[in-house]
């Protein structure tokens, strides 16, 4: 570890999850990092639903919370130490933290998609610890700097917005398409706005929520439709011949509501997570060849997401809606079911 | 129409589906070409299980027989006459005809999906008729000749190679790729050649069958399993990685089945029509980001399919296990359920 | 022709290119749409530079004038009358008039890239007569209905905003891109603004003309440099790292320059004409894997351009610098030289 | 470093350039493998042009031999030791080493062109030495295990294998391709085969030699032209139309005729290595959109290449034309100007 002025103290706080609904903070040693590494002070980390999932039900899908876990995946923070072998980061910078860390020469990294390597290391997942937190190490490489420009606030939500860019890239938005985004939460708003930049002539956004199809129109959505939480019918809002739908409800009347207004060749791409099977409708695929297509996270994403927030081409900071300090933290997770509720934050 | 020292009759025998079990041969007015069209002069018309589903149940899907309808989609022929614009075909010229003719300028024909033309008219599709008959007009640009390595019966069946063809490109498989075909008659067993010619260095072929399964081997098979036809469970065939799945079963347990099996990112083909719903497990999906699409016949593949028969590459005769006069569609039509048997010819 | 309220005449007025240099004003009788035609009333016709080249030296490229001819090849009007067999078009009804007519199923219409079809016929392109004259007859599928919000000068420049949609296209310009445009007329002006509006986060446009920069900065540049119209030396302007080159100045200097500039895997695409022959670095091409490509007009463009402009996301009428009516041709044609000058229009 | 029956010497003999034209056997302790490393006994080393252009000008291109210098890139072994951390290869694994080795996380690497990652370090590039010699370490990701069915100079020949796989990807070969290879060197001759292999259904190879073509045709070659060396005439050889070029020759003249015989939408991929620069015809580039790219060594290759050479797709024994202990590593890297020569290996 370089030498810095900052004095690192020996001792930080973090935020455990013990427990379904269990959260405590306590103390834990500063981590030293390794050679490759750089020892951030945590300034501001996004809550993602996730999240409130673990601390509610101990579990997300197949990973299960069976020791204490720290929560938290979405941070920014400031360099506070860099690792011996660290010579493009210095302390003081910036940066926002790409919280999956894969194997180096795994078949799925050499391949461009890191994402998919089974052996990634992916913050609060378990048994990896998250960064609810005053300190985290992480490798240099995945520590983005960012310019002045964005917030930390913002430096922390580069990581919804990485799955908005990489769920755009997913459903090959271009010059002209016309884009149905169903879900109007986070990343669904964030998708919307990216497919309007990546350039879509048309972005229509449904959810059950008015509130949230009222933030959609500041963030690209060209038209938007009030849907109903119950299963589809055959027109639950106008508009067809949508080239791409990307599905940030998880909600399966939508993506079948959102399949059938495709044009020929459309593609679906499944963002959001909800109900475990979708009943595809076979006949339709085939006669419009449509292309349904999922995103795990993202890959090489940061670049991009880095230079739109700090463009002002996507305002972040606007998702913000509470901010909680690191003894709040059952608090911010549970932050997203108020009325108007989006993005909360906790500043460890 | 040109003049011609062939001696064209003014009538034709036709075989006619008058309703579900019905078949019988009329005599009909020869038809004279328009200024684009040819006219041809049946050579043989391969059955597809289409036909005999319209044969068995007077439908297809939404597509129902209401009137009477000659059927056969698959054809060949020589040309007879040409109609007085065309100058690049002649009489005597050997030609496959491609069955489905799409409007000219379309927004789907000029992006290069013509087979996704709303208004497409496909041989043996109500109302159009198909070739079960002496006699046939037809584009010239939808009539390919082709050279004399190209068999009668391998001309028409450059039809079900065309859908190979799709699927193998369909599911994008090129040099290195590992695929899993489902299902193993015609069609099936087309695809796995294609994928072999396309790079595939192996080449699975799976199917309830027996028979069949010693066929996919002179097909390009590089191993085969023979599967049960009930569910799936969780390891019915060894083997996984695969790049790619091409589906020419349509049973919901194959596919499923081989999804499990796909690599990272691995693209689902669904050409087999069968059940019309297809459960999708989500999490699978978007943790692998599998691609999954199906394929509507075909666009642009008869110049591969004639260059592939040409060759040598693809043995299109070997596929004929029976063949048929015009007199005896009705057991053509039927021939498919016999042990051992891929393909019946008709040859009016 | 269908009945129309519409009083047609049937004398017309034409502007003929008799030599180089010369044109005059003469009488043709209005042409009589066919069965698949719309014949329409111009409105405004946009001046090209292929115009003014076929005007000043009489041939462009391989193309020679031979006999007289109409120029004018970007044209908007309304629809007098239609053909027998066109039923979705109607006297009225306001058009944009795509040039370009290919042949209707040759390989590479059904193909998807019906610009490079042998056959085509091009407005003002030997022997096919362009459109500064009151009237012309087009193909029904080739005259694109516009909306309101598009005026007629903008609907005749949907034709250069088509180069400009094909251009950004071939560079496959996505969200995050940094591009580099070369040459600054209407154009390079237009693909700029695509590149910016296809999710490039940085356009950097040069052009020799400081006047033509600054308006660059309302088509969506984030920079622009001024650059001598001398050979390149290794650094006439800062920055480096594009993702992509899109050359709308013809000159090779201005390319070379640019292609040392390109990230690995850069894309280039040459747009503009100029020198016949581009000294290619082929060390630079492969340790860098650029990929180089060159358009010719554009295919299935339309309904992307029209989307543009109808909802303001490109403003077309900006570019309009004079207008001259039909006797005053010639000097619409030499009316690019006058500092300021972007677009000519001729309003027959 | 693991322990191991093997009995591994502390000194070994290795192969060193001086000066151009100058090489000597010398002795140099056996290097001890890093954490993430194999040590590996070197059994068969390729030897590539670069490797004589280094032996007799002490350069190529920018990269300079300003020391002594171990020459060889294309090596095949025995694994002897493992590093504290390699937990998936073992003592006794045959191997087959990927030359270069990119740094972990930079962007290229992440983003799947780790062969473009400006830190990369390769076998016999100055300053990092090459496999002439007994033993070697390298990351124990880049020492891929092959098949008993893959000799050790096959294992070698992977490396000239990887850049015919590139280049065929490069080129994007697919079913009914039409594919032109200029120049049938050992490149030249297995991207031929490769192209085949990828569904090329015609597969031309030109060279100024013919007795390299009458290995092309052993090579998948399904046409073969024995070009002049001189400047391209208009009609050097027959054919045209098609759909890709890959040059292995490096010969302008080559290259340019090639480019005139392609259909629309070609891809030319330039692999071999000549002169500096190439005069392309821009309006034939524009008005066919042909698509001209070079490749720098490869990516992601070797389990493609490895399944290739195992299946006995690809032969690359027979490529062999001489074989030399270290002693003789001088008339090694001159034997390919024997007549018949393809490629001479040394055995250390």
């Amino acid at each position: 570890m370089n030498d810095t002025a900052f004095q690192i103290p020996t001792e930080m706080r973090v935020s455990v999850l013990s427990a379904p609904g269990e959260i405590h903070v306590e103390h834990r040693p500063v981590p030293r990092p390794g050679p490759h590494d750089v020892l951030i002070r945590i300034a501001s980390v996004g809550v993602c639903g996730s999240d409130t999932h673990y601390f509610e039900h101990g579990r997300v899908g197949s990973f299960v919370v069976e020791h204490p876990l720290v929560l938290g995946h979405e941070p920014s923070g400031t360099v506070v130490a860099v690792g011996s072998e660290v010579t493009d980061r210095h302390p003081g910078q910036r940066v926002s933290l790409e919280p999956g860390v894969p194997s180096a020469f795994s078949p799925e990294t050499l391949g461009g998609h890191y994402n998919l390597d089974p052996a990634v290391r992916f913050f609060a997942t378990p048994p990896v610890d998250g960064v609810f937190s005053e300190y985290a190490v992480h490798p240099a490489a995945f520590a983005h700097p960012v310019p002045d420009s964005v917030s930390d606030d913002a430096a922390a939500l580069l990581e919804p917005l990485s799955v908005a860019v990489s769920a755009v890239r997913a459903a090959n938005v271009t010059l002209g398409d016309r884009v149905l985004v169903s879900g109007a939460g986070p990343v669904g708003l964030l998708a919307a706005r990216c497919a309007r930049l990546a350039g879509a002539v048309s972005v229509v956004v449904t959810d059950t929520r008015e509130d949230r199809l009222r933030v959609a129109e500041a963030y690209g959505a060209t038209d938007t439709f009030t849907v109903a939480s119950a299963p589809p019918d055959t027109a639950p809002f106008p508009g067809s011949g949508y080239t791409a739908l990307v599905d940030a409800s998880g909600a399966e009347a939508a993506i079948l509501t959102g399949m059938r207004r495709l044009a020929p060749r459309g593609r679906i791409v499944l963002v959001g997570m909800g109900s475990d099977t979708l009943s595809v409708p076979v006949p339709l695929l085939q006669e419009r060849e449509l292309q349904l297509t999922g995103i795990f996270r993202y890959a090489n994403t940061w670049p991009t997401a880095i230079a739109l927030a700090a463009s002002g081409d996507v305002d972040l900071d606007a998702l913000v809606t509470s901010r909680h300090t690191l003894g709040e933290v059952p608090a911010a997770l549970t932050a997203g079911t108020s009325p108007g509720a989006l993005k909360a934050i906790v500043t460890p």
